[in-house]
C-alpha cells in the first residue's frame, strides 16, 4: 500500500533527490490537463517545490496556475525490472505562479512555479540507496 | 520547438516502444488533478493508448475519468545528460472508462482507460534509435 503524508519527509526528499525530471500536470480554465517533465529544486526548509524554466512566465502551465492553482508533481522510476519494483512520490497541492523571482539557473525566467504540497502518495521508497545520485541514476550518456 | 499533431505518427509509435511507464494525469470533478505512473500499449491501427492496471476500476483515475474524460499522458526520458536532451511525446485527448473488457495481462482487472489523442506535442524524438527497447534502455537491475 502507498503511504499518505501531507507534508514532505525525509524519505521523499532523499528520494526526489535521486531524480533529475518531475511530470507537473496542470490544469486549464476548462478543465484539461496538461503534462510536462519539469526539473525541479526541494526546499527542505519551507516544504516546498520550485519548477523554473527557461520561459517560464510565457509557458501555459503558467498560465494554467494563473487560472487553477491545482497541480500535481509526480516523481518516479523504475527501480528494478525484475522483480518489478517502481519508486515513486506524487506531489498534490496548489502551486503559485511567482514573479521577479532570483532565476535558479542561468538562462532562466524570473518566474517561477512554487508547489505546496497539500497531499503527497509515495510508494518504493525503501528503496533509496545511500549514495545514490542523478548521475549514477540509469541514463545513457 | 516541439513538434504538434492530432493523430499517432510512426515516429510517436517508435518512441513510445522504447518506453516501459507514462505518466497520466486526471482531473477530478473539483478540478484537481492527479499524476500516475502507468504503463501503456499503443493501438496503432486504432491510434488509441489503453491503460490497464490491477484494479482500475476501483481507482480514482477511472473515476476522474468518468467525471471528466479529458487526460493527458506524458512519456519521457532522458537521452543525454551532457549535453542535456529529453525525449518526451505528451498525448492529451480524451478517455473512455471501458468495463468488461479482455485483461491485456495476467492479474490486470477488466477496466481499462482508452485514450483517444486530440493533440500531441513531441520533442528529441530525432534522437530514437534503431533496435532500442524498453530492456537496453537505462534502467537498474
Amino acid at each position: 500500500m502507498p503511504d499518505v503524508d501531507t507534508h514532505l519527509t525525509a524519505a521523499h526528499i532523499a528520494y526526489l533527490a535521486t531524480q533529475r525530471l518531475g511530470r507537473l500536470a496542470t490544469v486549464d480554465s476548462e478543465g484539461r490537463p496538461q503534462n510536462n517533465p519539469v526539473g525541479f529544486h526541494v526546499d527542505a526548509e519551507l516544504g516546498t517545490i520550485d519548477i523554473g524554466g527557461r520561459d517560464m512566465g510565457r509557458s501555459r502551465k503558467f498560465r494554467n496556475v494563473q487560472a487553477n492553482p491545482n497541480v500535481a508533481l509526480v516523481v518516479d522510476d523504475i527501480f528494478t525490472l525484475r522483480p518489478w519494483k517502481v519508486r515513486c512520490v506524487e506531489i498534490r497541492g496548489t502551486a503559485e505562479a511567482l514573479v521577479d523571482q532570483t532565476p535558479g539557473r542561468p538562462r532562466f525566467s524570473a518566474e517561477i512555479l512554487r508547489i505546496h504540497p497539500t497531499r503527497i502518495i509515495s510508494f518504493g521508497l525503501d528503496n533509496v540507496g545511500a549514495g545514490e545520485s542523478p548521475e549514477s541514476a540509469g541514463v545513457q550518456g
